[in-house]
């Protein structure tokens, strides 16, 4: 069993300190003389402190929890972000708690504030399940990645950018007819800006473009039933045209694609796809997917640095609050790949 | 900003007390009168210590925190089975610390100690990285999933079962040549199971067959390489037989199905397929495989009720320890799809 814990009495006692100079050796060590911090960073060894981080947690309030939230471990993207932001611990030290949390808002709420009365240090929050004005009332520090961030920092990826390489590498493939197939994305969700930068793309080089904004749904068979339908009724739409898909993620692409090979046998001549993201799934795929990548290590370590920036301030004895929520801009890479020959 | 933390000095002093009677009522409640219990109660109340659950902790212990450590987030069942054992937090309340970790031990041991400084309550262990030895010298309710455990408990497939369920449908799909594909499993890991069953029931049956136990790699790359060198071989070596090949998990059935694809335009008819897990690559490929299924929820929850079971029993004034670990045997369901036709 574990030794009792360690408390600011037992500190004291064994030092003769007061338990407040106890107390300062944690919050302001430098309030004290080197001979006395000594002292107190004996009876710590001694004591066998170092073992006992809940106390510490008592005395600081630092526990080096995170606490982290992604929509679904299903799509490729999130498995592959979560296992970047997860792969930190070794340079930075925190312990993450994650959840998976995306339909049930009460349950999501419930969760953060267990996260909140554990005191844990800041949330990295990919889901898009609570508004970023109620996520700043937790007065915590946070960093949402692609998705609605107005009253926090986030980071994402410059999805217009994104859209725009896309749409070009579809016309330099020799596409006559360039689709967007995308859910019906919010404008105050980053992910927008994949919508708004092919549109805009199109327009100025008129180019024949359509934008299919519909619910693919939340599992494979879903999104395989709903996209075999589109391709149905775009062979019939567009039956001589070489046609250029922008897909809004690599899962739904490789979806797209597997129909068609299994359709034909290969990905045919007429066709041409891009994904976004260069979740692992596009790399693996029959045929590899041209992609829109996102710099997931990069956008991982932004974050980090992001929160560890907002944590160390509270950390201070006057910490500064921010005046204004920082929002940080990963470029995207185009990734070239077999599926726009 | 946070309130202050509450000790059980502010509770003593605020119900008049003794620390000792305050720590008795959490620690041994019945020892103290129903009305003595209802004054504690009401100055938690009163004094926000709901929020408190760091103050609990060192009251109690009970951090309702569980380690989990995976070896990586690649493999499509380690996802899978990581989302069904964060999707426990409804049904049992429990918080997950999460880690990804395979190949530096150190590293590994690293994160537990901190862990277990934290004390958290639990672990689940699906890495293969320290031995089950040395887990249960840390003296804390642990779960293993699919590797070694001979001293710690486990909940693990009947890997033998699966491997001759897998077997007997290559054979009925007429297959006249049957490969097994794996790593060199050691034995004491219950992945060997399908090994042994593959061997066992082809002998029996007087089945001509061939194991190959190889290292495929660590990435898709160092898989696909690797499974497109092992497809020219088979094909010089067996030019004329129908040939069944069982996996040793559908990602890599996924990758050898894409490489025949690829090659072929789609599965030959010279070719079945079987993997291992169920994993949603397993329904999600171009051709859905047929996989001997692993009932990853189940798992998840047999895994969480061992697990629950021990940290109660930690909870009770005398625990009684368990005597030897407790290896629980899950099902393997096969399931036919369109690569054994």
């Amino acid at each position: 069993m574990n030794k009792k814990n360690v408390t600011f009495d037992d500190i004291a006692k064994y030092t003769g300190f007061s338990k407040t100079t106890v107390s300062r050796y944690f919050n302001n060590p430098d309030s004290l003389t080197l001979k006395n911090q000594q002292i107190i960073a004996d009876a710590l060894a001694a004591l066998d402190y170092k073992e006992n981080k809940v106390a510490r947690i008592l005395a600081n309030g630092n526990t080096e929890f995170i606490g982290v939230i992604v929509p679904n471990l299903y799509l490729h993207y999130y498995s592959e972000m979560l296992n970047r932001i997860l792969s930190t611990y070794e340079e930075y030290g925190y312990k993450f708690l994650v959840f998976v949390g995306d339909e049930n808002k009460n349950i999501e709420r419930q969760y953060i504030s267990e996260l909140l009365a554990y005191k844990i240090e800041g949330m990295i929050i990919l889901s898009h399940t609570i508004s970023s004005k109620e996520l700043a009332s937790y007065n915590i520090p946070i960093v949402t990645i692609e998705r609605e961030d107005e009253y926090v920092c986030s980071v994402n990826t410059d999805n217009y950018m994104g859209a725009v390489q896309a749409a070009s590498l579809l016309v330099k493939s020799g596409c006559d007819i360039l689709i967007h197939i995308n859910s019906p994305v919010p404008e105050n969700v980053p992910a927008y800006g994949r919508i708004k930068g092919f549109e805009d793309i199109c327009s100025e080089r008129n180019v024949v473009h359509n934008v299919i904004l519909t619910q693919l749904g939340n599992t494979f068979e879903e999104n395989k039933e709903k996209l075999t339908q589109l391709v149905d009724e775009i062979e019939d739409k567009y039956p001589n045209k070489k046609k250029g898909i922008f897909m809004s993620n690599d899962t739904h692409a490789n979806i797209l694609l597997n129909i068609l090979i299994r359709k034909y046998g290969t990905l045919p001549d007429n066709y041409s796809i891009v994904g976004f993201d260069n979740s692992p799934i596009s790399s693996e795929a029959v045929i590899p997917i041209s992609t829109v990548g996102q710099q997931s290590e990069l956008i991982a370590d932004e974050a980090m640095k992001l929160l560890v920036m907002q944590m160390n301030e509270r950390k201070k004895r006057k910490p500064v609050p921010l005046k204004e929520p920082i929002h940080k801009i990963v470029t995207p890479i185009l990734i070239r790949r077999e599926t726009t020959m």
